[in-house]
């Protein structure tokens, strides 16, 4: 039994979301089923983050179990002749049987985007979050600090979904940044996230942006531990899961070149383990 | 009656192109009944450039003529409230009866993206034509030169289309650039095109980049006057209408920083009249 590590890129634009649903087709279940027209066994995925319906990424990283020999890159090639155009994946190789691609992840960036213009676009309409309104992204970095470091982030869990999760998560990196004037970009890096925590953290940083909650409030949100105390969920299709990090890489880079529609593919790329 | 001039932006994957069909849905066929709804009058829309399908834009221009009073900046944004996500009306402005979308157009651009990496890309594949063998873009250029300035393009027509046109045409800037790596950008600007021109110049310039013909022959592929000695026609998907611009007007700017996924948006704006 081999286990094997695959790196996927993706647009979630026609799925409902990474994770394996009952009645409706999403980005596991498409890439199990090549998996088993290719190697004619039943492999079951495990991804590091599991994206909701019409979240992208370009860097999801997932490990199966296979009984089969067939060497990493011949099965990359062989997944992406069959894949629709939307879903890449960008490496396959072997990895220890103590790899697991979401307990093993040290440290995962979500990257959201979000088009700051009195004008929508047609042609980033599926990667944006599109706000008229001018956004003071000054004050959305004042509010962010408050959000960094060690915290309960109970006001920024998707509500109705208190699991039994411990809701304490460490923010370790949290920029913003504006490309090209009119989009606005809010990159999060954590060990791992609540159900909808960025989207609904960007979701507040918008409302600060706006002016409609002072910087400081952030801090009152946060200890409230409520999450009618927060702003809105901010749309799934300005969001992206950008890279995993394991033990023995380095990080996905972060370098302010990189930007969602040109980025090079050296910086996708995970290390080689 | 008064005549307007409206500027366009859409992604062209979803239409079969923008002239108006019997049996497929067009750009033209949704801008011209969402102008019905909102003016309550049958408006037709003459475009500047006939975009195929597959093919989208950043400044298609259109004119049409309405017998309301309708304000132009009331007008584009309730065009934009009824519209599709995909199409976005940029401006409308009254025009001078003597402005014809494509018979006062000066000159146009079209510029064709590749996307040149072993790799394919899961979030770029509506924009782009995939090539994963390297292109020199240096024998690209060289070849490019022999097209400048006016001749015959029989050869680069689409083939059965040798229509009572004449084919001759003066391309006045025919440009190859490369940006992050691994993305290549051929721009073409001309008073006017013949019909799949632009994509059988892409397609011959990757048979140049490939290695595959030399490039003089490009010369020799000019004088033959003969569709059959060019390269295939290269994907529509990866090609996008500039610009098109009129008197009085400056070009639409050829910064090497406008870059198809991150524009600014003040490139794309004509210049008033």
């Amino acid at each position: 039994m081999r286990k094997l590590r695959l790196d996927l890129e993706y647009e979630g634009t026609c799925y409902h979301g990474w994770q394996l649903q009952s009645n409706a087709i999403t980005i596991q279940q498409v890439a199990e089923e090549a998996l088993h027209r290719i190697l004619g066994e039943t492999c079951r995925l495990v991804g590091a983050g599991r994206t909701d319906a019409g979240v992208h990424a370009f860097g999801q990283v997932a490990h199966a179990f296979t009984t089969r020999s067939l060497d990493g890159e011949s099965l990359r090639r062989a997944l992406n002749s069959l894949l629709p155009e939307d879903i890449v994946v960008l490496a396959v190789r072997e990895v220890p049987e103590s790899f697991h691609a979401r307990k093993s992840a040290l440290k995962k960036r979500y990257e959201y985007w979000i088009l700051n213009d009195p004008m929508p676009s047609a042609l980033h309409h599926r990667f944006c979050w599109h706000l008229r309104m001018p956004l003071n992204t000054g004050r959305m970095a004042g509010a962010a600090r408050y959000l960094l470091g060690e915290h309960d982030f109970s006001s920024f869990q998707a509500s109705g979904c208190e699991s039994a999760d411990h809701p304490v998560r460490e923010i370790c990196a949290l920029e913003i940044e504006t490309f090209h004037e009119r989009f606005i970009r809010v990159a999060v890096e954590a060990h791992s996230f609540l159900r909808h925590m960025v989207r609904n953290i960007v979701g507040t940083l918008v409302e600060v942006g706006l002016g409609r909650i002072p910087e400081e409030s952030v801090q009152r949100i946060l200890e409230a531990r409520d999450r009618r105390k927060a702003g809105r969920t901010a749309p799934a299709k300005g969001l992206f899961l950008q890279w995993v990090c394991y033990e023995g890489e380095g990080s996905g880079g972060s370098s302010s070149e990189r930007s969602l529609f040109a980025r090079s593919r050296k910086d996708i790329r995970t290390p080689p383990s």
